[in-house]
């Protein structure tokens, strides 16, 4: 495929004091990303320039005003700056108020061009939920932010790792909250969510499985309730609607033996009990892409790491391959 | 070793109209268990005569009155008959009272004999919680039972798997009532069995990790606070006894690479915290060890397996695996 032929694929740089800016420059210094789409950096020119020159001087990135005016070339990542992070106002892996501000308005204005249509996806680049606290921002997780500015009620993250895809039901609740959540409503908007991801994925009708909530998904009613009360009918609704899921069936022996296919798609009830085996099973090649919305978007499947940042240690593969993923994505 | 030195191990077969009497002859007559132990078989000879017949006719199998008078020959199983399952009250894959209550009999002798002291451990064939509690019997799985019977107050199961061993600080309960059990006291309970297991195991002291019960262990307290709460000042009493333990830590990362030996245990807050970890890495050879208990007991981590019983096709597998595993605990 021609470079202009290529989706337009936006990364931000997400949390600064964090390893975001590090591995989106040695993301474009690596160079298998150009295979798969045109990438456009978003954040501050003048750290992503701080961070090539110190862990990716060969990576080559052309600041552009907008869009429009961008002239692609092979081997560059075009970048929109977003120049809100005064110089000494943050520290080496000390996410503050002001990081945590410029982590949202990066992802403003990745959400604004995926909704305008004016790229075909982006990732968010690793965030601190500290950060956006301390700024006074609400923020959970992409999914919750991407489906407020996109109008979408129910937006649920998917882990994708290969054709292993499972989606998360709930996410970052408590675990008490997570099993007060668990309507007949909400699965059936997550397996609705998932079914139509499937087709992005190139699954034109998805054979998805249900976990259950419970050990043993219940046994039959001696482990808890909600198994039989809330996901089994949502089950049969989704058939009702045509869509081919099966369960509540027991979590534990759901993922063994995932990689083989007989399923095309997961749906978990909660954070762990999703993140658990995509984990065990591909810890740093997984994407968390948000589902349930109109625009394609994603994120890695790690933190922002401060521990680790600016150490010229951080590893980009989990955002080259969920660029990989958010750029083959057909929306 | 000489077959008079090796351990015996007993196995009893569990519920008779599952997979248990199968597996049983079929480990016997593949032979690489008699390496480990001398097999003592459990349960209904009739039956077990039956199985032999049909699935593993080169299995050898003598029937014995009481161990005192038992005379081990080297590739042959002895066989204490509790002959409790009349002959056509039970139909193949139907679990009901009656084999209910003869599992529930099989596994009260091999407690017995561990407990006086006359076998060096026991394997619980695969049970049916439904055809104990058709016969009137409280169970909700092996290690409850066993703490009963040996008076144990804190009795847990830990998955085995090769080096990856994993407590459940709650088992066979409703996820809604695993967290409200998640208590420091218990967690304290489960982290001090950890630690003595782990001693069985040939591991002197243990480096144990805790994982947290919420997303991200909490988040700072973000997504509840049992993690900060409970889970925490457990660790803290856990060291001040001289326990090398760490946590909470966030259970979806805490199990890549632990087959690496970063950690010797894990104590897991929930079933499927720690069966899905397990079941993917390792489906067909773990092992479910009782901890907490004065004896040496563990069962298979499967099912009965109803659906594919008396078939001929059950796998032995993991039976053998935690047969080898039961024989080498040092007690």
């Amino acid at each position: 495929m021609p470079t202009n032929e290529k989706p337009v694929v936006a990364v931000t740089i997400g949390e600064v004091s964090g390893i975001g800016p590090e591995i989106a420059v040695k993301a474009v210094a690596e160079g298998s990303l150009f295979q798969h789409c045109r990438p456009l950096l978003i954040g501050s020119h003048r750290i992503l320039q701080m961070a090539r020159d110190r862990f990716a001087p060969s990576a080559r990135m052309r600041p552009v005003r907008s869009l429009d005016e961008a002239a692609w070339v092979p081997g560059a990542a075009c970048v929109i700056d977003v120049d809100n992070v005064p110089e000494g106002s943050y520290a080496d892996g000390r996410p503050n108020a002001v990081t945590g501000k410029a982590m949202i308005e990066y992802s403003e204005v990745a959400i604004r061009l995926c909704m305008d249509r004016k790229i075909h996806g982006a990732i968010g680049g690793p965030h601190s939920k500290k950060a956006a606290e301390d700024a006074g921002i609400p923020f959970t997780g992409y999914p919750g932010f991407v489906g407020r500015m996109t109008g979408s009620s129910y937006p649920f993250l998917m882990l994708v790792a290969g054709k292993v895809r499972v989606t998360n039901t709930t996410l970052h609740v408590s675990l008490r909250k997570a099993v007060d959540l668990i309507t007949k409503a909400l699965v059936l908007e997550a397996i609705r969510a998932t079914h139509a991801a499937a087709k992005t994925f190139g699954v034109a009708d998805a054979r998805i499985a249900v976990a259950g909530l419970n050990p043993h998904a219940g046994e039959g009613g001696m482990f808890g309730d909600e198994d039989a009360q809330q996901i089994r009918p949502s089950v049969e609704a989704a058939n009702r609607l045509g869509i081919q899921a099966v369960g509540p069936l027991p979590a534990d022996s759901l993922f063994w033996r995932c990689t083989e296919g007989k399923y095309d798609a997961y749906v978990a009830m909660y954070h762990d009990q999703a993140h658990i085996p995509v984990k065990v099973l591909a810890f740093m090649s997984a994407a968390g892409v948000v589902i349930g919305v109109p625009i394609n978007w994603a994120t890695v499947d790690h933190g922002c790491a401060s521990d680790i940042a600016w150490k010229g240690v951080a590893d980009p593969g989990a955002l080259i391959e969920t660029i990989k993923i958010v750029s083959s994505r057909q929306m």
